[in-house]
């Protein structure tokens, strides 16, 4: 078990109705303005920021409003909110909606008492201590935004999709209540629970041996994913379903399922360049894809550590053949994600094998010469596995 | 599953030599002067204490020291640290030790800034936000008090023993070096352990249906405490099995392993009242003899909950007979505690029959008329769990 340092300040209130409580709330942490950032149409079709409105003007809040935020959002509009949030001495950042809206609003946090161009950030890596209290009502449980300590962000200009890591970016409070996600679509909803699938598988998989409590744990919770995820999908307005699914993302994004591990998020490495190269691509979709292919292309480093997942998470009896239990586990992570409505090749999402070349470079940039825990990855690695996705 | 709101602000440090760190991480989070409240002989002996004083030193940090906390840590001694803390102005209070220590340091920390005695927020549980940051050096994994919002103290002239509640008196900083925990006796070793097991079986049982999520975290966290048991207690220098059960101790009792339940904490009331009785009896050996006892009582109330439990944590197959797996289920749960070293019976913690009704008056001081939720328990279920547990 390694060393490591843990911290998930954010305060969750979970449950029906709890967004009626997000201007009490924010007044009682000492908030003056906020501003409140979201996506598109359906929290205001909804009626959902509507009601945010009225609760921040009951609690007396000012607020001033930057919406339009895309999926895999973009810096442009980051930087547009940034000087909205200096210009206005806006004291807090209020996040409604799902991982690209909170993603965003973190970038903003950061920006606004900034000096520099908040890309900055995103390019050095440097910590920034200096960061505006974000809060959260979620409406899409996947990223487990809501209490990680990341953000990505993608910047059209330079073709890239890159990631930002801080404890002092974790969001502050956290507004979760099951009945806003209802009316998700079945494959947002498939892609949610995908993303938050991957989460944990790239926290299993690194370079150690057992770290059981965290193991056991990890586990717990891609139990929990796979049980409900059937039954969210044959009935959305499942609250106890929705429930489990929205506290099962934070838990799978907080931290606590890689504690003590190396952990290692190659395969994240792998999508966000999918998605750089055409924005129209779900996170959870690329996810599903590129898991099994990263799987496959990996797995004789440690068969064991595939088969024991295999027996955990899928009840597959050991046949005396690790390789074999392995492969056995990678296929039946794939037909998990195609149960779920997810795509199994590149080709599914419109990627093709020319394509494969103009992501390496960016990757590059983004990962170095080498990435990855399980096995270290190269350039040449990637385009293997790449390759392996395409499903051809 | 129910509403919650669920914070844990804790930043923790965890790992080989991290007591080290603890005069810069204060610095950092500005302190200036510091209560150093601890325990007995063990921690000034191995030379732990020293190490902190240095540290603390070294980060320019003035100290004043309050040593000779109990177990079952008492009001009195308190009340002399409130007044030490009142009038040397300290800012942080930095508990070196268990359960006892840290429990002690929460009611310091509470009653430094507070105008009335201390004991009046355990009598009236009223909420005091107004509490001095509280860091840890944790010595003995088991009340998971280094995280946790509970503190329970002892007033002796009273004779009673009563918990009091409150986010705000969550530590801050906790610093976790499983070497510290090499030198524990396995009687305190195993009392932890079942002190742990007991914290994430007062959450598993109530009288609600399943939380998927939350009962899926709980049970990994029972996984991890049986499997790593008797690796910690046969080979107590395992770095690797004191670092699980570390990071164990503290997640069954933070409160993610109860979210969306109802919990249940009866038996620890139980428990509670023996050591009012008797300060000698710790806290685990209490409790190893009350919980079997307490299931007894109580599993025809959901008998298929415990069996559900069975299966999960003893792998018991079900025999089609509901009610005897629920009683193989707590034939197990007795046998674990008693292979850890615990008593099975009050007699061996020297508690006889006549002590029972001494014990039902605070008991109700402390709890009300009805207490518990799996099964609603009056002074007479009380009454009937004490003398099952005198195991004649």
């Amino acid at each position: 078990m390694e060393n490591f340092t843990f911290v998930s300040p954010t305060e969750f209130v979970f449950g029906r109705g709890v967004e009626e409580e997000v201007g009490q709330k924010l007044a009682d942490r000492g908030a003056h303005r906020v501003l409140l950032h979201y996506g598109g149409r359906s929290a205001e079709e909804s009626g959902l920021l509507d009601r945010i409105r009225r609760s921040l003007t009951n609690a007396s809040l000012e607020f001033v409003e930057v919406g339009g935020v895309r999926p895999n959002p973009e810096i442009t509009l980051i930087r547009e909110a940034v000087e909205i949030g200096k210009a206005q001495g806006v004291d807090w950042v209020l996040a409604v909606g799902g991982g690209s809206v909170i993603d965003s609003a973190k970038a903003i946090a950061n920006g606004i008492p900034l000096e520099e161009d908040v890309w900055e950030l995103f390019e050095t890596k440097r910590p920034n201590k200096e960061v505006l209290p974000i809060a959260v009502v979620l409406t899409i449980p996947a990223a487990g935004s809501e209490a990680s300590k990341n953000t990505v962000i993608s910047n059209d200009a330079l073709g890239r999709k890159t990631g930002y890591g801080s404890d002092y970016q974790r969001p502050k409070l956290a507004f979760l209540n099951p009945e806003l996600t209802f009316t998700l679509p079945p494959f947002q909803t498939a892609a949610g629970l995908t993303d938050m699938f991957c989460h944990l598988l790239e926290r299993f998989f690194d370079d150690m041996g057992a770290v059981p409590v965290t193991d056991n744990l990890n586990l717990s919770l891609m139990k929990t994913v796979r049980s409900e995820a059937p039954r969210v999908l044959a009935d959305p307005d499942n609250y106890d379903a929705r429930a489990n699914i929205m506290w099962a993302g934070m838990l799978c994004h907080q931290g606590l399922a890689g504690v003590g591990r190396h952990e290692d998020w190659a395969t994240h490495a792998l999508e966000h360049e999918l998605s750089a190269l055409d924005p129209a691509i779900t996170h959870g979709a690329g996810l599903a894809v590129m898991f099994p292919a990263w799987m496959e292309y990996v797995f004789d480093e440690n068969p064991a550590r595939f088969a024991f997942y295999g027996q955990e998470i899928f009840g597959l009896a050991p046949t005396g053949d690790v390789r074999a239990d392995a492969l056995s586990a990678i296929d039946e992570t794939r037909a998990f994600f195609a149960s779920l409505g997810m795509p199994t090749s590149l080709g599914e999402l419109g990627v093709e094998e020319d394509d494969i070349e103009k992501m390496l470079p960016t990757l590059k940039q983004n990962k170095g010469d080498v990435f990855g825990s399980f096995k270290k990855l190269t350039a040449d690695d990637a385009r293997a596995i790449y390759r392996l996705a395409l499903g051809y």
